[in-house]
């Protein structure tokens, strides 16, 4: 009975090398006939079109053609569609969503790997050990006298933007630290701070009372331009800021205007536009860390975008509870 | 009553400006006279004799003299002894021990500092993101295609030696990160093994299974040398090693013969001898990160050490329980 399941894979063959194991193959082939994508393109909408037809699901990662109305009136059988990606909110017009496909997002797997580089940011701008190694190595010398003060994590004040998956993801990290760890977010309720483990605080407090910042916000029209030069000018001296999130959420301009001030550190990820410019001023700051947006990229991590979809896949047609289905009432507050 | 006892601080101004907070002294004048050092050195161990008759309790630190069997004879009230900093085998003569004078140690604060640096370094290592800051600063670049290989900790295989203090601090901070932790101690009981959630296995296991290994052991006669250039050898491809430990449970020469085939990386902390010579070869390795012993240093943990020795002395004199007493038959198994 499953052999006559059909599957779509869409992924072109370049990308899978990355994103597709061989135990996700073995689990997909289990569950039906996969049709894969043997280019080394995504298929275009009208491909598409001419595919769907008879899928009972569909699975798509960056670059894969929006699943429109029409995708959804050709595909009477579709019943999952699973994305190995991050941002779902336009993946599936909402005649889908109307007629109960179930939509997958493999954000939350991200969300591990940017939560990660977020923890290390943390510890890497608190002890700054890089200058040791250039002294050890370049220099060939040992402890400068005085020390240069490294600083600790334990027990520093953390304030966190948005109790989005990797927001929350960043807390778990944070457990172990003994921080004091504040949330500003308008949808977190006073219960669920608490089972976090956190405290609810303004934007303007997370802002002017933190050691440690850092920003998770979603793309939401709520968002746009929330964090603006007025909180960029509140935080502390010797402060650090992490970014990771998008610019959608902040004034990169007044952004770089503060921290050309050189009164605190950043580790920033996410600019505007990407690639930078060469000539970007940023880049000539000692006070920032600068990585072309590869905070959500392990080689580890991006092989379990489609083995946690793909399991997902199974649960659903095992009737077991889903972990990765996104509700269509939440897609509006979500990245 | 409390104003007559008598309270002997040894670390002279210079080390007393990094490590003595103002609570600290306010806590420590609570509790009786505090006979300050004002000198910009360490007390002789003649001066500590001339001292030491009255006192109630001692606080010490590096460089302090070593309470002999002679002091011991000389200090018929002391009933506590403070050590501000790591090793205190040899703080305290057995005369002192036999007599009941308790014996604090900082190093479960300095292990907070020492494990912080090791999950750093661990993150540090899998991700890699340092090339990225020169590509995006030097080379005003962004992202190479494809993409320079990250990885993640989470869900690794890490194999710490030691059940340490340093060592169970570590195992406390991997907790989110659903690694699978192994430990090699001959002391580790299976039951405490379980409570930790880590796996019991001999030291060629933790070298030759890891993805990262990282070494805390102390230094006893046990331990001299243990890590031997077969165990280097058995390292994985692409492993990351970690020492912030001593030198003496290991073959540097033979870690130094497997570092120079660039088959896996390491974040190297600790040198025999110290400081390391200009010339020595570990400092022309792209494959392994130097940092001149300072794992274990940072500004806010080095205010911690005197104040946690001293609400520790303040328990003693309101008869509550102690977090930092050494007892003395734990003493030969202790770094």
């Amino acid at each position: 009975m499953t052999q006559k399941r059909k599957i779509l894979y869409l992924p072109p063959v370049g990308l899978s090398e990355d994103i597709l194991s061989p135990e996700a193959v073995s689990v997909l082939e289990s569950l039906g006939t996969v049709i894969w994508n043997e280019l080394d393109r995504n298929y275009t909408s009208d491909e598409l079109l001419e595919l769907i037809p008879g899928a009972a699901a569909v699975v798509t990662s960056w670059g894969s053609p929006v699943i429109t109305e029409e995708h959804v009136a050709a595909a009477e059988d579709l019943q999952i569609v699973g994305h190995a990606a991050g941002s779902v909110k336009t993946r599936l017009a909402p005649a889908g969503h109307e007629r109960g496909i179930v939509l997958l997002s493999a954000a939350d797997v991200i969300a591990e790997s940017v939560a990660e580089y977020t923890l290390w940011a943390m510890l890497s701008g608190q002890r700054n050990l890089f200058p040791y190694e250039r002294l050890m190595k370049k220099e060939r010398g040992w402890k400068p006298a005085p020390n240069w003060p490294g600083h600790s994590l334990y027990a520093k004040k953390v304030g966190i933007v948005s109790a989005s998956m990797v927001g929350r993801r960043v807390v778990g990290l944070l457990k172990p630290f003994n921080c004091d760890v504040s949330v500003y977010d308008p949808y977190l309720s006073q219960e669920d701070a608490r089972l976090l483990g956190v405290r609810r605080v303004s934007l303007e407090e997370i802002f002017a009372d933190s050691d440690i910042i850092s920003v998770h916000a979603p793309i939401t029209p709520e968002t746009r331009k929330m964090i603006t030069g007025a909180h960029f000018q509140s935080i502390r001296d010797a402060a650090l800021f992490i970014h990771t999130a998008r610019t959608w959420v902040l004034d990169q301009d007044a952004l770089l205007a503060e921290l050309q001030k050189n009164r605190f550190n950043a580790y920033i990820d996410v600019f505007a536009p990407e690639p930078l410019p060469a000539d970007h001023p940023i880049r000539d700051l000692d006070n920032v860390f600068l990585s072309p947006h590869v905070s959500g990229h392990t080689v580890e991590n991006r092989m379990r975008l489609v083995e946690e979809i793909v399991r997902d896949i199974q649960r659903f047609f095992n009737n077991e509870p889903l972990r990765l289905a996104v509700p269509y009432e939440k897609l509006q507050i979500m990245a």
